[in-house]
C-alpha cells in the first residue's frame, strides 16, 4: 500500500537518543545523536558499474551537486585525483526498497543495501549486566551490504560514507590491530567493519577517494568526506557486515547530571563498533523475528506501516541513562526534545509494559520523587488547598528542571505553554494502572499505594472540594495558572480540547481513571479507596451521559461555548482496558448506559464527513480544529473498535490509509513519524515518539 | 584611520580556542568555542529607552527580524508576553567604537558595553598551578555594561544575552547561592553575573523575557533564547561586570587523548564564572595595561590597528591543552584548524618568544618526539638517503595523526597539499634560534644539539648529497612527494612561490637557518656544525647574490621558468634577526653584497607599481600572483625596513594603511583577521593566527 518508498524513517537502537535517519531523496538524513532532526548529512552507497571503471552508481542519498571542499584552500585543485570519476545516482524506479519495523533493505542493480535496527525489550538492569543487556543497548545500527558480481568481468569498488557534520571536531581514521576499519567522526559517530581487505578514506570528494590512483591519500587527515570501501573481486558475490556507532561519553544531562549506561562497557565509537560486529548475527535475528512478528499479524498493510514506522521514531527519542548508577529511562519528545514530557507518557506505556515494564516504574518513581507537588485550586472567585499532582515534563533539550517545575509549563496564560496539572495527574495514575497490570508488582502498588491515595483525593477537589457539589468532571484550576486557566495535550487545538475546565474529554479520561484506582485499591483490599474511586466514575459517567444531548452529541465542555464534536471523549477507554479495569469495561454493566451514550456520539455525530472525517477518511480529534494528532487518533480507534466494539471497519481501513499516506507524503515524509496533521498534511511535532501506541493493534 | 567601525573581531581568552566574536552588524558573530567561525549568533545587548517603557534599543548584533520560535509549537502564540516590547537597533551613526588590543567598547544613547580580553603571558606551569597561571588561562571574556540612567525619571531594564547554537544541548539558568545569576548553553558556554538584583531569562523571543507582565516567566525552561536583565533605578548610574565563560570537559582530542589544563581548577562554566568576577579587577587592569603599551608605542594608527586584530585572532586560535599531566600548547589554524601547523610556528614564535617562550619549547619538543622523521631524496633521477625533518602538522581539527604524518601532505603532487618536507626543516631550526635567544636556555640547546646536526645535515644533503655539488639552495625532493614536488608554504601561489625546489625564497630562507645554526653552534663550542653552517651560509648567500641578472633581479627560481618578482626572497633575514645572528646581519659584513642584491632586488623590482604594488600601496608576494598572504608582507615589511634599513617610509607607511583596509572590508570583515586576499579583497584563510607576526613592528 506505500504510495511513497522514499521517505525517511529512523533507524535507532533503543535507549541512545540516537538514529541513522535515511529515505528521503537527496542529502536528508543522516546519523542523528541527539538532534531530533536529520542532519541533512550525505550517507553514501556506492558501486562501481561493470559499464565501466570509476563510473559509480549511487542510493540517491547524497548531494551529488556539492563542489569540493578544496576549494577553500585552493583556486585550482587539479592533480587531487578522482577527475575520471563519475558518481550517478541510480534511477528511483530502479531502487526496490523493504521496509519493515526492524529492517529497511534498498536493491538496484548488483546492490543490496540493509539496515537492522531490532529494538525490542531492555531487561531490567537490577538483573546484572547481562550480555542480553549489552546486546539490547549497544548503540549501532547494522549493516549488510551485499554485491553480486558474479556476472562482473572485473573488480568492483563498492563504499559506505557520510561526511562530517561536527562544527568543531574532524573525522579520524580507525584502524584495529584486530582488523577493524572504518573511520569516526568526532568522538561520537563512526562506521566500522572488520571485512578483511577493506580500506577507509578520508578527504574533500567523494571523487578523489573513490580514484584508485589517488589510493595512497587515503589516508590524508584534511577532508569533510570519509568512507569505508572495498574492491569486490570478478566474478564473486561478496556481503559484507558495518556498524554505524554511536557513543556519547561523560556527563550527557544539565541540571541533574546522568550519563548513558552503556557507558559501563563501551568506552568508544571503537567499542561499541567491536561489540556490535561480534553480535551481528543476533540483533540481524532480534530484527528479523520482529519483522515476522509484525508481517504475521492480521494488521493491514497501512497499519502495519503505521506501526513500524512510528515505532522506529519511539526508539530514536529513548535514552537509557543512569545517575549514580541507578537506571533513569526517558522518552524524549522528538523535535520539542522535553524530557519524559507525562502527556505522552501513558502512550508509550502502551509499549512498553509489553516490552520492559520495569522502565514505566522508572518513569513513575522518577516523577513522583522529584516531579510531584500540590498545589492550591481557585474556580469562581475561591481559592482552596488542591493536591498532589505532576509537572508536564521533567526538562528540555538535555536539561532536567528543578523539582517540581516543568519546561513547558507557564503562569497567566490561557492556551499553549499554560499548566496541565488534571491532565498530568491523570496521566500518572492511568500509567500506574498500565504498570501494574503487565507487571502484576504488587509490591510497588502496595508502595505506592499512600500516593495512589492521594491522587484520588485530588482528583475530587478538582472536581470540587465540596463532595456534595462534585459531578465526576474536572472544574477547579490550579493556580499555578496565575490569572490563566489550565489547558490539555491538546494544547494547539481550540477551546474544545484546549480547555481543561469543564471538558468532557478530561471527564473520560478522569473516569477512566477512577476505574482504574478502583480496580488497583480493590488488589490491595483499600477499601475506602475502592469505593471513593467507584463513586467517582459512576459520577464521570452519569454527568457525562447526561451531558449529551437529544440528538446524542456529548459537548466538548460541560458549559456549552463550543459547538465542537470531539473524538477523544472516548480515549480514556483505552487505558482503562490496558489497566486491567475489565469488570468497569464491560458493554453491558455497570457503565452500560455510558458506553451507549459514547458510542452514539461516535456514531452520529464524529464518524461523519461534515464533522470528524477528512475528505481522504482521515480522523480529526475535534470537529472545529483543522489541526489533528494521529497518536491520539490510534488509540481513539482502537478504543471505538476493540472497547466499544463498535461496527466500523470500513471507516477504519479508510482510516488507516489516510494516515499512512499523511506520513508518506511526498516532501513533509523527510521528517519521519509526526504527531500534527493540518488538513492531511503534516505539520509539526515532527520525529516525535507518540506514535508507537500505534502497537496496541497488535493486541486486538 | 579605521574606515569601517563595524567590524568582527575575536575577543578571546589564551588557551581555550574560545572567542566572543563581534563587531559586524547583524547575527554574524557570537560565542565560538572550536568552531573555527563565528557562528551567526544572536548578541543581545539592549537598554530600555527613556522614551517609553517596553522600547529597547539594542547594540546591532542581533537579527531583529527573526521569527518567536513558539510557531513550532502552536501557530497563534497570543498571550506569550511581548506583544508590547520593541526593540530597535542603534543607528550605526549613533555608535562610538572604541577599539584596542585588549579592549573593545561600544557607547550608544546612554549604554556603554566593553570587552576585556588581556591575553599576556602564560606562566610556565612548570612553576606549579599558581593564581597567575589561572588568570591567564581562565577561559572567559569580561564584559562590563554601564548605563547612565541619572537623568532618567524611571527604571530602565538592561539586558545582556544570546540565543542557543547547539544542536543538542538546550540553555539551562544558572542560579547560585552565592548570588551567581545567569544561564548556559549546553555545557560549554555560559553568561553571567554577580550583581544583586540581576535575573535569568529563557524563552522564545527576546520580547517574551523583557515583558515585565510576563516575568514569572522567564525561569521556564523551553525556547532557545537567553537573557540576564538588571533594573536600573531612576535617577541612577550603574555598572555591571558580567563573563562570558567557555568550558570543554573530558577528552578534547582524537588520535592522542588530550583535555584543557583549565580542567585542573574549573569544572564547569560556572567555575570559570565565579573565578572569572572574582578576578575582574586584575583582568581589566591587565587588559588596560596591553592597550596603553600598544597605544603608546610608535607604530602609526594603520599598525597599531593590525597588531590589535591580528593578535586577537592568533589568541583564538591557541590551545592550552595537557596530556598526561603534562602542558601541550597547540596553535590551532584558523579556519583550516590544523594542530601546530609548523609553517605557521615560526611567525607565532617571534610574538611568543617575548610572551611565553616555554610554549615555543613545547611545540618545538613535541615535534621531536612524535612529528619527525627522515626519508629520501631525489632529484635527476637519483635516489638516496635524505635526512632528518617534520610533518606540516600534526593533525586537522582535534584529531592528531600518527607519529611522522601530518593531515595535510599528500603524495604525487606538485601544488596545494604536496609535502612541505624543505620548508618545514628550515622552520623547525629557525623556531629552534628563536627559542634559545629569547629563552636563553642553553640546557635545551646543549640537549638538542645532536637533532640541530641532524637538521644541518639533512639541509646539506637537500641542497646536494655530495658536497662538492652544493650550491647553498635546496634541489633534491623528498620521495614522500612520489610522482610529485615539494611545495613552500605559498602552496596557493604560482609556481614561482609554490615549487621548492630550485626556490630563492627558500634560498633565502636557508641562509638565514644557517647563520642561526651557527650561532647556535658557536654558542655550545660545536666547532665542526659551525663551520659547516657558516659554508652553507656563504653557499646560499653566493648563489643567490650571483642568481640576479644584471638589472638586479633575483630570479624566483634559480633554474629560471618564471619571470616572476617575489618579495619573499628576504622574509628569512627576519628569523635571524630574531635567532641572534646579529653579526652575520651586519649590512657591511661578511654578506654584505648578499644584503647589496637583495636591497636592490627589493628597491628597483619588488616595490614597483607594475610588480607587488597594488594600486593601493599593499604588497604583493610575487608579481605574477593576484593572491598575497598579508602576515609574510608583515614580517618582509620588517625585515625591509628594519634589517635592510631600506629607504621606504612613504610606501611603508601607505601600505600599512592599505593592509588595514582590506581587514575592515564593509562585508568581508565578518571573517576577521584573514590571511589571503585576492586583488585587496579577503579571499580565504579567515579567523587566520598568523598575523600576530605583525608584533615585530613593536621592537622596531
Amino acid at each position: 500500500m506505500i504510495s511513497n518508498q522514499f521517505f525517511n524513517t529512523q533507524h535507532a537502537p533503543i535507549g541512545a537518543h540516537a538514529s541513522l535517519t535515511l529515505g528521503f531523496p537527496g542529502a536528508r538524513g543522516g546519523m542523528d545523536l541527539e538532534r531530533c532532526g536529520a542532519p541533512n548529512q550525505d550517507i553514501l552507497i556506492a558501486l562501481e558499474s561493470n559499464e565501466r571503471p570509476g563510473l559509480f552508481d549511487v542510493l540517491p542519498f547524497v548531494n551529488l551537486q556539492a563542489g569540493s571542499e578544496s576549494a577553500r584552500y585552493v583556486a585550482d585543485h587539479a592533480g587531487l585525483g578522482g577527475d575520471n570519476i563519475v558518481l550517478r545516482a541510480f534511477a528511483q524506479s530502479a531502487i526496490e526498497r523493504k521496509f519493515a519495523i526492524a529492517s529497511d533493505s534498498w536493491t538496484a542493480g548488483d546492490l543490496t543495501y540493509t539496515l537492522y535496527s531490532p529494538g525490542g525489550a531492555i531487561p531490567d538492569p537490577a538483573l546484572g549486566d547481562t550480555l542480553d543487556l549489552q546486546r539490547a543497548l549497544v548503540p549501532a545500527v547494522w549493516a549488510e551490504v551485499t554485491v553480486d558480481n558474479t556476472k562482473g568481468t572485473r573488480a568492483r569498488t563498492v563504499a559506505l560514507g557520510f561526511n562530517r557534520i561536527d562544527p568543531c571536531y574532524g573525522l579520524r581514521h580507525i584502524k584495529g590491530d584486530d582488523g577493524l576499519v572504518g573511520f569516526g567522526s568526532s568522538f561520537d559517530m563512526a562506521l566500522v567493519t572488520n571485512h578483511p581487505g577493506a580500506w577507509s578514506a578520508m578527504g574533500m570528494a567523494w571523487q578523489e577517494m573513490l580514484d584508485v590512483v589517488n589510493a595512497p591519500n587515503r589516508k590524508m587527515g584534511l577532508g569533510g568526506q570519509g568512507m569505508v570501501g572495498f574492491d569486490v573481486p570478478a566474478h564473486t558475490s561478496v556481503t559484507l557486515r558495518f556498524a554505524y556507532c554511536f557513543h556519547r561519553a561523560g556527563v550527557a544531562t544539565g541540571g541533574m547530571a546522568t550519563r548513558y549506561l552503556y557507558n559501563r562497557w563501551f568506552d568508544s565509537t571503537e567499542a561499541v563498533g567491536r561489540f556490535a560486529l561480534r553480535e551481528f548475527d543476533d540483533a540481524k535475528q532480534r530484527a528479523l523475528r520482529a519483522d515476522e512478528k509484525l508481517r504475521n499479524s492480521a494488521l493491514s498493510d497501512a497499519q502495519k506501516f503505521t506501526v513500524a514506522h512510528a515505532t522506529r521514531s519511539y526508539l530514536f527519542s529513548t535514552q537509557m541513562l543512569e545517575q549514580n548508577g541507578q537506571p533513569l529511562w526517558n522518552v524524549n519528545e522528538g523535535e520539542y526534545n522535553m524530557i519524559n514530557t507525562l502527556d505522552l507518557v501513558p502512550d508509550h506505556s502502551l509499549y512498553e509494559v509489553q516490552q520492559h515494564p520495569w522502565t514505566v516504574r522508572n518513569v513513575l518513581d522518577q516523577y513522583t520523587a522529584r516531579y510531584s507537588f500540590t498545589d492550591s485550586i481557585t474556580w469562581r472567585g475561591e481559592t482552596v488547598d488542591g493536591g498532589i499532582s505532576f509537572t508536564h515534563d521533567m526538562g528540555a533539550a538535555a536539561v532536567f528542571m528543578p523539582p517540581a517545575t516543568s519546561a513547558y509549563e507557564r503562569v497567566n496564560l490561557t492556551g499553549c505553554f499554560s499548566q496541565m496539572t488534571m491532565e498530568e495527574l491523570l496521566n500518572w495514575v492511568l500509567t500506574a494502572g498500565l504498570y501494574v497490570q503487565a507487571s502484576e508488582d504488587l509490591g510497588w502498588l502496595k508502595k505506592n499505594t499512600p500516593v495512589l491515595l492521594q491522587c484520588l483525593q485530588s482528583m475530587e477537589r478538582r472536581d470540587h472540594p465540596d463532595a456534595a457539589q462534585r459531578v465526576g468532571v474536572m472544574r477547579w484550576d490550579s493556580t499555578r495558572c496565575g490569572t490563566g486557566r489550565e489547558i490539555t495535550t491538546y494544547d494547539c487545538i481550540d477551546l474544545s480540547l484546549g480547555q481543561a475546565s469543564g471538558n468532557t474529554y478530561l471527564g473520560g479520561k478522569l473516569w477512566a481513571a477512577s476505574v482504574v484506582l478502583a480496580r488497583l485499591f480493590e488488589r490491595v483490599s483499600e477499601s475506602d479507596g475502592l469505593a471513593r474511586a467507584k463513586h467517582q466514575a459512576r459520577l464521570a459517567a452519569a454527568t457525562i451521559t447526561a451531558a449529551a444531548g437529544a440528538d446524542g452529541r456529548i459537548p466538548a465542555l460541560l458549559e456549552g461555548r463550543t459547538e465542537a464534536i470531539i473524538l477523544p471523549v472516548i480515549e480514556g477507554l483505552a487505558y482503562a482496558h490496558f489497566g486491567g479495569a475489565h469488570e468497569a469495561l464491560a458493554l453491558d454493566g455497570e457503565f452500560a448506559d455510558y458506553f451507549k451514550a459514547l458510542s452514539r456520539h461516535m456514531m452520529e455525530h464524529v464518524l461523519r464527513d461534515d464533522t470528524c472525517l477528512y475528505a481522504d477518511g482521515g480522523w480529526r480529534i475535534s470537529s472545529t480544529s483543522a489541526n489533528t494528532f494521529p497518536a491520539k487518533v490510534y488509540v481513539c480507534q482502537f478504543a471505538a473498535r476493540h472497547v466499544l466494539r463498535l461496527p466500523i471497519d470500513a471507516i477504519n481501513r479508510r482510516a488507516d490509509i489516510a494516515h499512512a499516506n499523511w506520513q508518506l507524503h511526498p516532501e513533509l515524509s523527510a521528517w519521519c513519524w509526526s504527531e500534527q496533521v493540518v488538513d492531511g498534511v503534516l505539520y509539526a511535532a515532527k520525529y516525535y515518539p507518540r506514535g508507537v501506541n500505534s502497537n496496541v493493534w497488535l493486541t486486538e
